[in-house]
């Protein structure tokens, strides 16, 4: 009833101030940036989602998120018979509610043909409407000449990519022509390690993004974070945001895995975790989880290599540990399982490096 | 990406058989009757709702409900500009929706008129655009023309009774020409004792909707649950439901309090919790609860009333309880605080009218 | 304070009635007989636990058991510098406590042996001090002359068996004596495939139990319920257990594993899951789960075995799923892959043997 | 099985090094000073308690405790028939125990007398056996001589105060000698606003504990914290704590309620809550909650009293609220309510006081 209510009811009830309450997602920042969390990929009925565009920035504020971007199809609008065809409306619904929600909303759409090439995402557009043209080249380089950021949505999707998850000659010529700058290496939890290793090799952006279609329903935890892309910026603003994306500062979050450069994963290990000796105790340890991640770890002595410890450090939790009496710290190495730099390759660091603290 | 993608791929992927689970919402049915879960006031962008009217089909399924109504407003089209108007476009999207989800999709409206008369739902209509007119009683007979089931919607609701709760000549109007079924009791988490004073009065059926707008959020308890209407029908069909609903065989679930006639709560009640007495031992006893219900229970004695007991009884737990030595439990008055059969009136009955079982 | 002020203040509060309420745990009976939840592997701090006797009481009463075992060893005395010996003492102090708890105490103790033989507990016995013996076998044969049901404890633990799980010459001398009659089959959450291949040749009774020392700390779930021994027995009490046991009508519970013989696990299964056919659909069915038993449920096609569908079935869920359009049910294989009748061997029935319901 | 297999097998299995993980309690340093959590006031089988001592040692870890004492009665032992009297021997295995547990042991005893005087603790004694006197004076003057820190136990406690609670001559008498430090104004989920009254008056230490004899069951939260006395030491060490205790640097934890002078709350409050201005938005903000406490503020206009805004502020969450436009947040004022200074008052400061952080 609200909504009709506050319509109604403007000059009856005068509120002059509100609360809610959301929890905080503790993610720190990094040494000369500011850790941002955001959805590059979101539905509306606008295209062939379910929710109204303002249900996108609620989710968002509930969720922590610091931005969004709006991105319905351009080329599949299975509501149009029910709604008017209007390639800028979603994300203009939503930018406007967002005014006093704290929360960014990035004009965006989805290019949508059939691989190759696939799926194409265009951020920091002016006008979805130009973007549309049966021919992808010419759909991308109008969004181009917008200065979009564009990536390759979801290469791995097997609606599109159902035998092996492919680089096409298409993509060779948008990324030659400078109008590729991203990949989703995450899309709604599913992670294409193909399309990590293509985003080190040639220098694109590693996105993750829920392209969500439904309200988003449930919790999420430290362990099933909401999909989303961690952008390392130097300030909390569209602007910083766009700067960001074009420098490759950023990094997908996928359940519980961090995916991105090995060097941003460290800064933001060691601004996350610190090591406690234990009082009056020789070789007993803790991890201390300052922040809401959680952390796979294995210890392992680099020089003899005859044990190994697993450790699961939950976000808030302290994790106690004993190395064999002699150890040097120096000797130890730390893997941090689910921060995951390139395919097959986890974050690696020596223990010593984490910062230490007092009990 | 899955509602397109099983646009596009139908010929790639057969899936045989899917799956999908729910929590099953325990709730006895009582002698001669199925005891069914329904909500009949929604709402969705058709008019000023937030989902896609396929949302409240899957909310229903999710949360055990049977039966639900899309009642959207005839008077108050917000989303006009970009939504072309069909009044009956919502309840025929959900219902063709609903063909496999096994949830029950009754065709409504929402007739919505400042008080008085106020917002009427019409349930089980046939065309809502023939209902549309700017004089209330005009559009309440269109719809009762058509048959329909007429409930009269938050009558307590403060932006338009914001000082006391009335009820008006119109209301009067339309009870005598037969054109008024039934009342909201409780809408959206508000309980109006004044609606339950003449539903017992003028045997209106007691109702209780949620009046959402926006997609569901989080998950109901036993404590705090969804608001529906509990109906009692002869079988679980349309059909069923609209005679119940014209024979008064309704309770309103708001929270953890059960509104409605005292002889339809204490079957409910007596088809929910059952006695035991504690092997070996004089005058102890337990309470178990085979419902999803919460009781709040208070034990008396009807003869001295010298000592009292309060005790609460969660789904699915046994409540143990002690009696003075040389009670007899025909003189043990019980009342159930939660079922509420009139305003300040709770369900009362005797101990030992409970069913007893074994341990 | 709770102890200290009833003994000091007896005379002041007059409290004829008290309450507490735990949750009911949903197991079934099955036909001809009552079904029992059991911990027959207890200790104390009258040997080597850490809690004092009444704990174990309490313990069961929050975890619905409806019988515990107090099992302290009799040859391992940790605290006998502090406590005084009284072999006996530990099960008459919590037999005492149980009078008004509900729950029944079997009067028992543990025969604590180097391998070969290891540990045995014997259970209803009538004094623990004549058990005592450096002799395993005259201690054994000191327990079976008392009438006492006896099992060997954790036969395959690392600490007396770390390379491999053997049956020696000295079980089989006890056996033949007629002096074993159960075997651990779960011990503390290991799970022992060996003792159940012999448990099945040798008609031994099948256990399972915990074992605890510490107090029990945080909650069970269906996934991770307290290590037990479900019991059939034709009555709730010392005597049904105990016949019971020596008739081999047990099962044990590991997590979410029921371990047993077959034919129980089938009724267990079939009283505890129904079939629902889903209204105006071919084909579409669901599974409703009316205990609170989790299931891993297989379903397969016997005739062609050209599919397979894996459901899991949450307690007091439903869950639903399709089979493809011209099946047979009767041609369906239904596995339920956590009720285990032999090692690496689960409980498989017809489709068609599950009971239909009603939606 | 645990602690017997550690004794049979220290030989064979060789695990260098262990994990184990608890939450960590985020509580604030104050200037100057490290903000400890202590519980002084536990039982174990010793006395009346149900625990051996280690359990409390193990709790006290789980909870994340910095430092318990051990606390048992002198003239209450219960279990006297079953174990040896020995006074000090409960703390004397708790310490022992605790040395690789990084939880502080301090050694302690529970004189237990009627009213008046009650029941007194005395912490950081050298031997319990030398305190044991009928006499209650020369029973505490033998602690005093110890250099023990003397606290008066559960002031209020119904079963020796029922009708009112009076401070009696025997306390002067005790005050007067200089052998009572502190006072309980909590106890075991108590509160006893008198106390408080008491220890403002007279400056004696504000003390919170548990008194618990059971094992500690379930877990504990914001809004229903483990009763404790928060200490604000120089260092984490006995001596820190013992120094912190005869200063009266203490408050008292009882749910979620903190209990202590104001100037200390003040700066627990500053260093747990930051304010953040909205970007972009005139008098819009949110309090951000870097603690594991949780804050029920009241936000007042102190110039015109014209409005009043509550506002619950979960551990790690963030609360946003508007104040009326032309507001000056020097003129707010803020309390949290459940930060007591003293008998129905709460902590009070400018809004302007918080600090401000960037979003």
């Amino acid at each position: 009833m609200n909504r009709f209510l506050s319509l109604l009811l403007l000059c009856v009830s005068i509120q002059p101030a509100y609360a809610q309450d959301r929890p905080y997602f503790h993610l720190p920042d990094i040494p000369g940036y500011k850790t941002l969390i955001c959805d590059f990929h979101l539905h509306t009925v606008f295209s062939d989602g379910e929710v109204w565009p303002t249900v996108r920035v609620d989710e968002a504020w509930r969720d922590g998120l610091d931005a969004i971007a709006i991105t319905d199809h351009l080329e599949y609008l299975p509501h149009k018979e029910d709604i008017r065809t209007d390639y800028n409306r979603s994300w203009k619904i939503a930018q406007k509610y967002a005014l006093d929600k704290n929360v960014l909303v990035i004009p965006g759409t989805e290019i949508t043909k059939s691989m190759p090439p696939g799926h194409f995402n265009a951020l920091f557009i002016k006008d979805a409407s130009t973007i549309v043209n049966d021919d992808y080249l010419l759909a991308i380089e109008a969004a181009a000449s917008q200065g979009a950021f564009v990536m390759w949505n979801h290469p791995g999707w097997k609606a599109q990519q159902p035998d092996s998850t492919r680089w096409w000659n298409e993509h060779t010529l948008l990324y030659d022509k400078g109008w590729l700058h991203g990949i989703e290496v995450v899309n709604d939890g599913e992670y294409y390690p193909e399309a990590l290793e293509w985003a080190i090799e040639k220098g694109l952006s590693i996105m993750g993004n829920s392209d969500e279609h439904s309200p988003f329903r449930g919790e999420f935890s430290a362990l099933s974070h909401r999909p989303c892309t961690i952008v390392f910026a130097t300030e909390r603003s569209l602007g910083g945001i766009r700067e960001a994306l074009f420098n490759g500062r950023t990094a997908a979050f996928n359940g519980k895995n961090i995916i991105g450069d090995a060097s941003i994963l460290r800064a933001l290990f060691l601004e996350s975790v610190k090591l406690i000796q234990v009082e009056n105790q020789v070789a007993r340890y803790a991890f201390r989880n300052y922040s809401d991640l959680h952390f796979d770890l294995v210890l392992t002595d680099r020089v003899y290599r005859d044990w190994q410890k697993k450790l699961s450090l939950k976000p808030g939790y302290e994790c106690f540990f004993s190395l064999p009496a002699e150890t040097d710290i120096e000797d130890i190495e730390l893997k941090v399982m689910n921060f995951i730099s390139a395919p097959e390759s986890s974050l690696k660091l020596n223990l010593s490096a984490v910062e230490k603290v007092e009990q």
